[in-house]
Formats: structure tokens, sequence, C-alpha cells
């Protein structure tokens, strides 16, 4: 699994009070504890403003250097805004996630040609399924924009195991169908392109519910067996993470359990989550 | 999800106490918990002593009249020792499960023509797909074992509903492929037999493994997808039951939610198990 770790968001309270404070202390701590967590796995540390626009991208610059002034996992460069994104990218140091782009406006045509440079050609990306007319009902709608996505990648020459494509999950407590929709859009991605990543945000699947942390640990199982190799989750979950280490054992793809016994004597994952659970 | 509440068995070292100094006020305290757990879900208390075989149907008699006294709840009675099963039926007041018979021994011949007749036509019974030879290794071997029992089955008119099928959940600690085998087990079964139920025991996945909730909770998960609908477990872990009505939310079996939301408000489920977690 790509850890794509969220917890450094300005969409977070405290995060938003820790920016607004220019609280160095707070999101070091956030990022080394998450960086901790993904520990040898694949992953990225994200780093999302949540300001406003006019002052996004030096609260960017100043979260940027913050963060890879203390960890070395590479950085998912979040923002809303792909023209950011692109003025970012000299300030991350290293190979990262740009987060995101998708079908809509001009962000793929902002984004693809620089990740086709060959000085960028280690970067990722997360395209997110949505176009102009916002995030598609249905399973086939939602895989038109995929392919427009798949196209503009092919022309650009941006691998697929370069793209995480979030089929945006949504709430659950809306749906009448569960998430057929996602784990079919999850699905038929995965056998048209075996190396592509397929990711999403879990915790969206629980939005207005009750003991969220159920319904999230849920889908993300369902999610793993539908094709799902990268999420944007909380890591410091140390039960949702154990979830994720069990699925991955329970689907074959964990001999005899080491990676999973390995990350509990690590007290990477855990039972319960005794803080804040 | 058809509940099979676990906690009545004497391989339980306190359970074992609790029977050995005829400890009524513990039993009944299990068994009322356990049937508040359940709730209007279909379901069964079951009852195992795991004494000797010389004062095994003394030890269920009293066992079975306590838990009758407290709880409505339908009764699983539960002994490796098929003769004892057919002397104890008669002290089961209402129709329950009979736990189990398998491709062993003469266990269907014994139980079968008891199910057959009419006075017993709302019983169930528990089949395992074991026979003489042990637990077959294969797939192929398991679904060979499981068409006999079918056979027999349909010899003796006790329909597909009636039926509770557990394939035989292994510990995961010491497979190569994980859970596989017993996810295409399932898959078949469930195919042929659209209205048969497919049951396992949950927490025998992850025997031997640190932080068990969490792989048996995956476990879970998985294997609702793939077509259980009953399952042996404790109802009492509230972590767990919660994650059974999340899964089932998720593939679309609980409408907008709300036999989960219920549950909660309920609080039959739970983000945490606060004791003993």
């Amino acid at each position: 699994m790509i850890i794509i770790a969220e917890k450094i968001n300005g969409s977070i309270p405290s995060v938003a009070k820790a920016i607004e404070a220019r609280d160095e202390a707070f999101l070091k701590d956030l990022a080394i504890r998450q960086s901790e967590q993904i520990g040898e796995n694949p992953g990225f540390i994200d780093v999302c403003s949540s300001v406003a626009p006019e002052v996004e991208f030096e609260t960017m610059r100043w979260m940027l250097d913050l963060v890879q002034g203390v960890t070395d996992v590479p950085i998912s460069v979040d923002s809303p805004n792909a023209e950011c994104l692109v003025e970012l990218l000299p300030y991350v140091k290293k190979p990262g996630l740009v987060n995101s782009v998708s079908g809509e406006g001009n962000k793929i045509d902002l984004i693809f040609p620089i990740l086709a440079k060959p000085e960028y050609k280690k970067w990722e990306v997360m395209a997110l399924l949505s176009d102009d007319t916002g995030i598609p009902k249905t399973a086939g709608d939602r895989l038109r924009v995929f392919d427009k996505i798949m196209e503009k990648a092919k022309e650009y020459g941006i691998a697929p195991n370069r793209i995480h494509i979030d089929p945006l999950v949504e709430m659950l407590c809306t749906s009448e169908d569960g998430i057929a929709m996602v784990e079919e859009v999850m699905a038929k991605i995965r056998e048209q392109y075996p190396s592509i990543h397929i990711s999403g945000a879990v915790s969206n699947i629980s939005f207005n519910l009750p003991a969220r942390k159920l319904v999230n640990m849920g889908f993300v199982c369902l999610a793993i067996k539908a094709g799902m190799d990268s999420a944007v989750f909380d890591p410091l979950d140390k039960q949702l993470l154990g979830v994720i280490y069990a699925t991955e054992a329970l689907l074959g793809m964990d001999d005899f359990c080491m990676e999973y016994i390995s990350a509990f004597r690590d007290e990477r994952i855990a039972a319960t989550n005794k803080k804040k659970a």
C-alpha cells in the first residue's frame, strides 16, 4: 500500500491553527510521526495549506521547507490550484506526487507537460475522475473521464505507474447500492492497467455517519480487494493501518504475515488506538 | 448476518471455570448480553460444554436449561459427539441449530434423519467440509465433501436454506496465498446455492498472530464479500460487530445505512471496545 499521509492539511482545525500561528513544532511533529508510520512502505507526506489563494504560495513554501527539513519521505504537494502547484514544484527537493489533476479545466495541460520533462520523470501524479460537469454519477461516465486522462497521459508519455487514480469516494450514507459503483470503476481500471495506482481519500466514505472508523476499516478492506494500492488516510491511526496490513496478508500479498508481524513489533499497528480513538 | 454467539463454550478458560463451579450467574449473564447484541438479527446462542464425554450430556442439559431460562434466542447445540447431540435435541425448547455434522463418520446419517422429521423441520444444521481424511487441502477437495453433504441433504429432503456450511477457516499465519482458497470455496457454494448459509468461525483466522482483532475484522469483510452470511464470533465485541454492519452497508445490503445507524444508537456497535480490547 502506498501511504499518502493526510494530516498536514489546513482543512483540519488544529492544523489550520498551527499554520495561522506559524507553529513549526506542531507541523514538524506531525511530519515526523507520519513518516515513522510510513516506515519502509512507499508513501508521501501530503502538504496542503487550505488557505486563501492570495497567501497560498507563501504558506505552502513555508510548510514545504518545514516538512522537508525533518523527513526524507517524498512530498505530496496538494492544492486545488494547478498554477500554484506548478510554481511550487521547484521548491520540492526530491521527486514527489502532484496532488492533483482531474478532467477539470486546463489542469492536465498545465501539469502533464512538466511531468513529461526529463527532470520530472520520477514524479507521480494524482488524477481525480471529475470533469467540468462535476463528479459523474455513473461508473461509465467516470471511466470516460479516466479514458480522457489516459489519452493525455499517453500523449505526454506519462507511464501508468506514475499515475494514481482517485475514482472519488463519496459518502456511503446517501448511497443506495453501497460502494458497488466505485468497486466497478476500480476493477475496470485495474483490469486495463495492471501497473497504475488506484487511490482515494478513505475517510470520505464515512462522512455524516457515527463510529466512522468502522466504516473506514470496512472500506479499505473492500477497496484493496477491488484493486486499490494507494490511499490518502491518517497513518497515525494504528488500527486502520493495521487493518490494511491484515487485508494484504488475507489477500495473499504478505507471505506468512511477515510484514504484518514486523509492523506490529515496530508498534506501527495495534489492535486498539489508545489515544483519541 | 446470522450471528452465532460463541461465548458460552467450555474451551474458554473463564467459562470452563464457571461450568466446573456450576456458576449459574456467570453463564446467564453471558447468555443475556449476547442475546442483546444479537438484537433483531437472526442468530443463535451457541452452547458447548467442552467437558469429558462421560459428563457431557448432564453438563449440556444443565447449560441448556440455564440459557433457555434467560433468552428467547434460538440455541446452537454444540458438541463434537453426534450421539450426544441426538440425545440433547429433546431438551431444546424451540427450533435451533445442530452444531455440527461433517463428512466424518456417521454424523450425517445420525443427524439428517432426525432433521427430516416434521417436528424438526424448522431446525438448521452446521456442516463442516471435513471428512474421514481430515481437512482437505484444496478447494476442489473441500467442494467434493460439500457435494456429498448436499447429496445426503437432498436424500433426506433438507432444504439448502436450513444448512450452514463451514468451509473451515484455518490460521492465516501458515498460509501462502492468504484466504484465496476459502474465498473460492465460498464463492462456488454461493453460486450453486443462493439460499444456503455460508458460515465459519471468524477468530480461527488469526490464530498465532498478534493484534488478532485486526485480522478478524479484515477477514469478516472479505468473507462477507465472498458470500458469508452466517458466522461464529463474539457479538460482545462491538467493534467486530460494527465492522460487520459497516461491511453490509458498504456492500449495498443496508439502504442509507439505516441498520448501521440504528445499531450504533442502540449501543450494540461502537468505534472502540472500551473494556478488554
